[in-house]
């Protein structure tokens, strides 16, 4: 009797298991890369909880971004690498409201070069491998946000999540992300908005993370030769690993969680404003920087072009549909587009 | 009496020379960097030959380019290097024809760092310092012209010539440069027509150089996370240092003289073409990939941007001014655009 009890409440359990997983799987975008049953074993490893966390976050910011553009829809691909993982590309493209907006997942894993593997940690620390590879795992969420209207700024996010397990055994980890906004024209009001969400979702756990993540943010975003930043900042951050894997990745989820707080009310409050031609100039003029920090700078898109068997595509949907670059163009003196370039080579601080 | 004569004629070889600098300095888009006084000076040396040929072949190429788009004219910017040197910037922005097109002269001279010097020769020869530091001079005439129609092809060329002094007082010298095509779609005449008058011109000199420097061109613009190169191609070479100076700068001169012969047949040609908005688009997205090969790859770009006190708007100038990126783009199969696609991806020979 108590056998046939303790299997049906086996029986039972499974079932709820999997109407969880069915229930989950409904709300991502596609299935996870790991699967549903491969997470559900190993549900209280670090790396199945992010996993879950970035497709939650995938799926979150999707919603929300077609909600604010209803007349437009995220095309969904999955895709698999050859060497281990895959992952899932959610773009929006010539929306009513977005120009070109990307959501992606990816989870990748297999064996790294020593030299690929110094490459990835930006401080650079050394890892010692057994016959020159370390197997390595590597999991993010990561988007860029276009928007049509000059007056709706441009919106990136990256969380990532990184392990990799030395000769001896011992596994290295670490997490990496960040949230910013790159605007066309000032807003002080959106700016504060911004960073004050921001804030606020570093401060629940530690007063010192906003400061400091802020600076990061403003020093990575930086397009060195034309002295500018890409945008007005956000938080940045790579390479964390303390004070404890559990609290970073509530740390991390945070900032995840405040993704579309700090953004989609910004879209809502000026995606019908009108705007002239020449805003719209400007507009194509500041993206044409935007690539250019992204294709010079950005150490996601660089390592992404140098590893083999990534997917280009995933890579480069953070390109804006168009762009343009004007030989001398220089804003006339106290113009709105002086005033944001201004913000841009002397970036403010804007929340105490 | 015989003391009176020899001064008379020298009086007239002064005012002849004077009126030849005159003649010269008409010819040419701006005084010469380094001045006509200095040129004639040490008019045997082949820094000052080179400089002379450069300042010509932006004068020609300008000129042939404003004749064939009679509206628009070309901006004339002289810039000064605090570190030493200068250029002359030439940009036609906009005209009915082309939608930008520049033509740059650089004369830089100074210090160069043991690591810059080694990044300059791409063979990495070691040079030896004196306090770490080679005095160098670097010129050279660089040009893109991307036209508006879209059965017009976007054309780069640029020769240049460097001059590095060794602790020991060696003096090593090079040239490098190269002229190639990157059209919208395949007209395989005008490929031809383009290759050959190249051929042509590296023919004179040896009939070694056409075949290694096509080859070198099709390796050296590869955008190799798309798996494409940029264009059609045509010549590259860098580092060349033999068989002799004379021998190479008389190389040099052919290309550069052969620069409008290969180009100008072509714009008139098809500057009047009807096109549809979907080959519009195409032009469009050939263009995104022309940006990301010169941010991504461009040696010239990357050393231009890491360079300080280096003119960001002479090196950008190489952009287009539009250009778009679309997640996922493929044209359907027999299409005229993979038509191109698959010339980019498997270079042909267009002359024997």
């Amino acid at each position: 009797l108590g056998l046939g009890l303790w299997r049906r409440q086996t029986a039972l359990a499974a079932a709820r298991e999997d109407e969880e997983d069915g229930e989950l799987r409904q709300r991502f975008m596609a299935p996870p890369v790991s699967g549903m049953r491969e997470l559900r074993r190993r549900r209280r490893e670090l790396r199945s909880r992010m996993e879950l966390l970035i497709m939650e976050t995938q799926a979150e910011v999707c919603r929300a971004l077609a909600a604010l553009d209803p007349g437009a829809s995220f095309s969904v691909d999955t895709w698999e690498r050859k060497e281990g993982g895959g992952g899932i590309s959610c773009v929006l493209q010539d929306g009513e409201v977005f120009e070109k907006a990307g959501v992606n997942v990816s989870v990748v894993s297999g064996l790294l070069s020593e030299e690929a593997a110094r490459q990835m940690r930006s401080r650079g620390k050394s890892l010692k491998a057994k016959d020159g590879k370390l197997p390595f795992c590597a999991m993010g969420v990561s988007s860029v946000i276009h928007p049509k209207n000059p007056h709706v700024p441009t919106m990136h996010f990256n969380y990532r999540y990184f392990e990799i397990e030395e000769a001896d055994g011992t596994k290295q980890w670490w997490f990496g992300g960040g949230t910013d906004l790159t605007p066309t024209y000032l807003n002080e009001e959106d700016a504060i908005h911004f960073h004050k969400t921001l804030k606020e979702a570093c401060d629940k756990h530690d007063l010192k993370l906003y400061p400091k993540y802020k600076k990061w943010c403003d020093d990575y975003f930086y397009i060195k030769h034309r002295g500018e930043r890409r945008g007005i900042g956000g938080i940045f951050f790579d390479d964390v690993d303390s004070p404890s894997k559990e609290e970073v990745f509530q740390f991390v989820k945070s900032c995840a969680k405040a993704v579309v707080p700090c953004y989609v009310p910004i879209v809502k409050k000026h995606r019908n404003d009108s705007f002239t031609p020449e805003e719209k100039l400007w507009q194509q003029l500041r993206r044409g920087r935007y690539v250019e920090f992204n294709l010079v700078y950005d150490r996601g898109t660089k390592f992404g072009l140098l590893t083999p068997g990534s997917r280009i595509e995933s890579i480069l949907m953070s390109l804006p549909l168009t762009a343009r670059w004007e030989y001398m163009h220089t804003p006339p003196e106290s113009s709105k587009e002086a005033e944001i370039l201004e913000v841009l080579r002397n970036p403010k601080d804007w929340v105490h």
